[in-house]
């Protein structure tokens, strides 16, 4: 039995950890939900029955074995350490310590082994998570010269009360009523905005440059340059993402899309979805809601020749994004033990 | 004066060229509205007065010096030619003719001169359209070596009943009730579909191979590869791109991104809209119903190094996807009489 903890209980990320905890099957122990000050007291159903909401605090955590912080890099940098310093392993999924050298950063399908002895452990950009699971298993056998990315996010990104304004601000607009904004810079409904977390030096958003970062340190291999273009989309729950890359190895001389097809096919937590004459391919319609990234619009890219590859992913940000990762890294923990 | 028809009248295209021949004064003698034969009869409200709809005949295109097809590829490729051995000019937006070598597909700020003597002049793809009136001020200066796309496609695209799916569909999601679809493959409210046309040979769909041959033939260059994906959102009636290139020359060595700017900033039909520290950058929001295409988060690509470029657009498809590049052939035509 593990006794598991998670500050951010109540949010759209929180909700979906309890339920991949219950789908899992994982042997929770004591689980104490931390929430806001102005939510605690307050009774919460979950999986594991009725719970009450905590203010969080250090001494709450006492016989913790697992965290989840669900909230924002500054509670993350104020209490993770201090949680590690007390023997409590912490899956943070803010981007606090994503770059930090000491602090692995993980898709326990990828580099599982990075998590060794850390108490604190990183959880990815949803955008990263759900590129990676697709293109790690082409990486492996093909190697990657260069990586073109362009998103569709949905607006969980920014949490329940983003997707409730898209949903709320849809039918402002479908009733003829002003459209307003308050979670995005400007109205989302009909609409897509093309910023998405704060620009950099460089002119990319924080967002885009995730993607580059956090690749490279799944990958542990930052030898091929990655471009990104994030664009948040009146989308619920599924992030897609079009994917462009020049492998190393020649595509065609190597069993070529097939081979492609077939790789993808055998690794768990990808499910091909690629067959247009049926009308097959990812959407957030299908990959809502499920654990698995979809994979489709598989084909040869033709710009980069025989080492071009082209392909569409969409998976659950909330899910692969956010809490079926972080649970993940809390089994490979478990596993250890 | 100039004796005008359009076939579709009724259509979105056929409004917004209606609209466009308004707003830009073109000296309307004759005006023959066509429309199937269920609506033939009906009136019609235009800028130019009320029009009695009319069922499409050669005969009752007589005295006609333009007409513009907004019908579909079959109509287009059964009359045009008859049109045009009337001597009338016939300006046609399906994609029946765009690629025959014999006929001109034009964007009159990049390639008027195609016109000639031609009595059949195709009008690009919307995606297409939008795409070459950023890139061509650009690929002038520096040269193109690659071009990748991303699309992000308004439900325009399939017409007024696209876009009347997409509200209505939207609707009954809110309301709780089943949502359908019929004019597209899947239900588009909080959806998107990477299928637009039919699948090619090569895995592309004909929506993405568009954008490789009208460009090629539109910059009657085709030295460069064009790789894109095509996704229609649940958005109305403008279509956004995201563009990376890799130049011929060197963009640093040549005034950088600077010039880049200043070149979209002097290109008649492009509204720079690129400063990201002020949430200004293209959106459908602000890009539908004007006839300028926005262009903006213009920044380094950072995989192709100092030749690399990457941008986003956006532009209303109904206007400078289809209607107000019509009208601005037919402007062309009309200045050569």
């Amino acid at each position: 039995m593990a006794n598991i903890g998670i500050a951010g209980a109540t949010g759209a990320v929180g909700i979906e950890i309890l339920n991949v905890l219950a789908r899992k099957e994982i042997p929770v122990g004591e689980l104490k939900l931390f929430s806001s000050a102005r939510s605690a007291g307050k009774k919460q159903a979950t999986p594991f029955g009725e719970h009450i909401l905590e203010e969080f605090s250090l001494d709450a955590c006492e016989n913790l074995d697992i965290i989840f912080l669900a909230v924002g890099g500054d509670f993350s940098r104020e209490y993770a350490p201090q949680l590690a310093e007390k023997g409590i392993t912490v899956i943070d999924n803010s981007s606090a310590f994503r770059y930090d050298e000491n602090i692995p950063l993980v898709v326990p399908s990828i580099n599982a082994e990075a998590i060794g002895n850390s108490k604190i452990i990183a959880n990815p950009n949803c955008t990263t998570a759900i590129l990676a699971m697709a293109l790690y298993p082409i990486y492996k056998e093909f190697g990657l010269k260069k990586l073109i990315v362009s998103t569709y996010q949905a607006t969980s990104g920014a949490g329940n009360p983003g997707m409730q304004e898209l949903l709320d601000e849809s039918k402002n607009y479908l009733d003829g009523k002003p459209v307003g904004n308050n979670i995005f810079a400007h109205p989302i409904p009909f609409n897509l905005i093309p910023h998405i977390d704060v620009p950099q030096e460089n002119d990319y958003t924080k967002e885009e440059m995730k993607v580059t970062w956090e690749t490279h340190k799944i990958f542990n291999d930052n030898s091929f340059p990655i471009s990104c273009t994030a664009v948040r989309i009146p989308t619920l729950r599924a992030h897609s993402e079009t994917i462009v890359i020049e492998t190393e190895k020649n595509i065609d001389e190597n069993g070529g899309i097939e081979k492609i097809r077939e790789l993808l096919q055998q690794s768990s937590g990808v499910h091909l979805q690629d067959d247009i004459r049926n009308n097959i391919y990812p959407m957030p319609l299908n990959a809502s809601e499920v654990y698995d990234v979809q994979v489709g619009r598989i084909r040869k890219n033709l710009v980069f020749g025989d080492f071009g590859l082209e392909f569409f992913v969409c998976g659950d940000q909330l899910l692969r994004g956010a809490a079926l990762n972080s649970v993940e890294i809390a089994e490979v923990v478990l596993s250890e033990r």
